[in-house]
């Protein structure tokens, strides 16, 4: 990082930039009201911030230990960027903000009737932005990898019912995405990228969707500590890219014995992640718990907890349904859940606010 | 398990029992409505369940595979010893009823006059029940272990302070033990014995616990899974000790890079849990948490999980806390916790009701 | 799973092979001397089991319940593709055949003068195969991310470097992949292809790299199980590639307190594995110790479990190198690990031919 | 600790031994040949360290941050207490020396004949200790807990055959103790006391065994990190007994699927160890395997990566054992591991010694 002094000219300012680049990092400049910062964006063992700290108008040079700064709530208020929370708004929906989000829809779409009829389903019941799967990551080759892997055609087609459900009912789109070969296909049609759980490593795929510019849902690894998730969530504002809604959507199962869930819903992680950054945090109950008669209080506690939101899985006749269909909820379900959610979020209110 | 006629009699009843005996097993015998169940308690692999069935008024015999019983709700409905939720009665507190309910105080006795302070304080905040440790479990042996690491004297001394401040305030009181030999000393000061996460799999110390038939909060050890935790608590039932407030406090970490947090609270576990036993859960935010900041989000989301209650640490001054001095809160922020987890409890309480 | 009876015509065969496909799945069809059996390959669930055991020819029709079954040695003894050992030769070296294979060399490639220094010294070690890594995954982006970073024109000489290298010392050469955007670039210069851990998951890029054909180098994630890693090795084998070397490298370590070793190398996964599966396996001490003063204990215990190979990380000067310095060994060690690898091969040797 | 000068005399020694009681701390002295360390044993954080380094004879006075020390390697140096490694003799039996000493003998005792039988067999195999369970830790109430559930009568019963089959067949014994109420009984029939997985926290027990001055073989929980391992350990040696052998038996498994072993044997703690500490490591495969089929492997894998032993579970019919039938093997199972064992410590002989 380097501060610049309170009267460096732009001059000054260009000069430094160009210096970074000669070590084939890119620069990530802060203009504040008092003083201008210079981010590194790279390997930083390149830098000779000695040198750096002798350039005309530099105050400070100096490297920065953690693995991850830009996404920080310190980095944020050193160099005025981001004071308080982040709201990302897509479209009418504000994530982040007052109000708790509700992201729902099928795990998989199946057929374009399937889809609306559980688009219309979650927006009765509240939800504000439509979830549906056509890239599945599978852990068996031998089981139902979603619409889109039947090729192009097909996956367009799917993208094409969800950019259409979204119209009718007035609610934004997400959809997961697996390879980079899709990356130009899916941006094209929906309002918010989802990178799961599986591909949280994958920085090819990260960057080249960071790129894109469009909000991102970034689901942790169940293996992942927060460290690691925030340090890979920093390849996307590398990429000037800091519309970025964690997820936290469960850890693995530890002990002997069967496992009651499927995966152990971290939600300490929520407030945790909140004091380390300014990005809106959402939850999944539905994969963590991989059962249905868990999701409400997962819900309700996920919303105590200080989450912004939840990303839900509802199908209208879950049994049915050709993938985790033990652990969807019906739209009626879903209306019970985000009217408690909101219940637990008024009676928060006074309390967060004191706290902020 | 062994299911008698519905018309069998008293000697066919004592007959079976007594057969039980003879396998050195020990009988746990159900009369409802309308039959009467016979549980067996101890090493089932001995029994011919076969001649069993052949004795007089026996209708089935047949041995039960999960390795818990007599905790579970589906043996209680069956054998309608408990129907619903078991609540606990401590002197005017109930646990598992319908209020949730706070335990609170210092991590360690210090002295009497730091406990009459704490006491006080948590009384004032709305506390139910009051903690304070004497005997400390510690990773290292030279760290501070409880003022009742200094002898019987002293152990002696410590406790009936507890039991003083308990009577002074109006508030039960709990403290853990650790070994077999404090067994005796303990449950004549206290109303709550605990048994904490480092002895969770301790079944002698269990056992001769479990005999004094006093209410035992018991504490999932981090690295034990639900069925394990379950299993050994049905070590205590099989006393005939049916007073058992499981307690989840925060399981290990997972994951590279630092730890945001000592352990990760499994709040899903409390639902899981509850579909399961009849027995009340209640959650430890203070050491699955290990920072003060965390305290009041994880309190909100335990009770929003559908915890009963909550044990947490409290210290008037925690900066010079012996033990754990990072995780205390006041008892002003006690305050606020059960202000906000009441508030929430009431928000759920109308969905709560319906799901029953 | 469809079994064909042992006179099914070819007709017959090529017939239920249509039906396969018209539901989007593909067939594997395996001759053995007594009977055909045609293996599915995709998602069973649309299957029709028992209109297809209706067809003519067809002796039984029925899904296979796991996860993974083409890698599997049952699957393998059923079909008669593989029975025994699969061995894989890469040039003169034939990986899981009779004697221990060794990769080594650098962490990442940083110059050419570097990687053939470090190559010479390899080879006079007695290493089989020369390992060098030009793209890095790396959990901070403001780290060192290998040559392969810099653009297309950079890794391209980086492979060149490597291919050089290994003609010149008759070694055949591995390096990792990390994007499918590098495939066809990577497969044009080396004759191993390596997925990382991290890209574990990735089943786009694993389809993609293994249409290549050419063997694959392929690790188990820090957080996955055994059946996790096998049944995403399925997705290589399901392109009709079953040249996989699978690769242990330390799953994430467990418990309280400070680290002493980076993962936790999971030894027992190997011959847990070897039950499963014909494929060849071998460990990488490296990056599971993540400290030099263990590898020679743990490429002993690797062979001693039943590996057949290691893939070790090579230095002329560990420390200096610009990534994993403190997990390099010298040549001169390799070397003293190569030779007790060796001898406790050939102590195994009259045990291991008792027991196959 | 405290460093005394060299020149300090018997009275100024003893004068800071008694101010260190004062604190309700004991001291530990040790005297070399140059000067005399007192080390601290309790809580230090009583001490005020400047206040001792002001009297007579006292060179420096410093706390020790490790949570461990007596038994480190840094400590044992320094105060030139152990050089090099610790070797427990037990008869004529040497742990920790030159040779691989293999414990061997039936999971649970069952019944006179059935321990001698075995302890013929397992002798003839070219074992050293026997071992042999009497009071069984279990997850159920519901399983068999060991002969010593019955009574006192009948564990003095099973232990007087345990200690007769020990001096029949010139085999030192050791059995597992739960509880503290058995301590006295225990040490009075064998030569090595075991303190097992599921109560390595339980630091009342490990004091109370420790005080008997027997050597303890002592097992790694299977969620303990080395560091808590170790701390824990250091309870045993603050009470003055340095008679310790580690046990590594496996860690929780990670990762979804089916698991293929019990527990994770986690090997490299091994090593890890033996470059903290002087004590001698064994590890236990039948544990961590939990399957018959893996303990030739594990035991080749626990000598090569630098076990001084191993305590396997052995039953001349594995199939008929009352506990863990699966995980046992036969006597003639345990001469093929003992010589292939022995084989890999002749073949690593070499390159030990030039490490060492």
């Amino acid at each position: 990082m380097i501060i610049m002094n309170s009267e460096a000219t732009n001059e000054e300012i260009a000069n430094v930039v160009s210096e970074i680049k000669k070590y084939g990092l890119k620069a990530d400049v802060s203009r504040g009201a008092y003083r201008t910062v210079i981010g590194l964006v790279g390997d930083e063992s390149k830098i000779p911030f000695s040198n750096f700290a002798a350039l005309p108008g530099v105050k400070e040079a100096m490297p920065i230990e953690t693995p991850y700064k830009l996404i920080s709530r310190e980095y944020a208020r050193m160099t005025e960027v981001e004071i308080g929370n982040r709201v990302i708004k897509v479209g009418d929906v504000e994530i982040g903000g007052n109000e708790p989000v509700f992201i729902a829809g099928p795990c998989a779409i199946e057929s374009k009737e399937q889809l609306f009829k559980i688009a219309q389903g979650v927006k009765k019941a509240g939800a504000h932005i439509l979830r549906g799967g056509i890239f599945k990551p599978r852990t068996s080759v031998h089981s139902f990898q979603g619409l889109g892997a039947n090729g192009t055609e097909e996956a367009s087609e799917a993208l094409s019912w969800l950019r259409e459900a979204g119209d009718r009912f007035e609610l934004p789109v997400v959809t997961e995405i697996r390879g980079e070969s899709h990356v130009d296909l899916v941006a094209e049609y929906v309002d918010i990228i989802q990178i799961g759980a599986r591909n949280m490593y994958d920085q090819d795929l990260i960057t080249k969707v960071a790129r894109k510019g469009k909000p991102i849902l970034y689901k942790r690894h169940f293996g992942a500590g927060i460290e690691e998730f925030l340090s890979f969530a920093e390849y996307i504002v590398a990429e000037n890219n800091r519309d970025i809604i964690l997820c936290e959507r469960g850890i693995l199962p530890l002990g002997k014995g069967r496992n009651y869930t499927r995966y152990t819903l971290d939600l300490s992680a929520v407030p945790a992640m909140r004091k380390e950054t300014y990005l809106p945090i959402i939850i999944d109950p539905s994969h963590a718990a991989g059962r249905r008669d868990l999701i409400f209080d997962l819900s309700c506690a996920g919303i105590a907890v200080g989450a912004c939101g939840l990303i839900v899985e509802v199908h209208h006749n879950p049994g049915e349904a050709l993938v985790d269909s033990q652990q969807q909820i019906t739209p009626d379900e879903l209306k019970e859940v985000i009217s408690a959610c909101r219940g637990i979020h008024k009676a928060l209110g006074q309390y967060r606010r004191n706290r902020d």
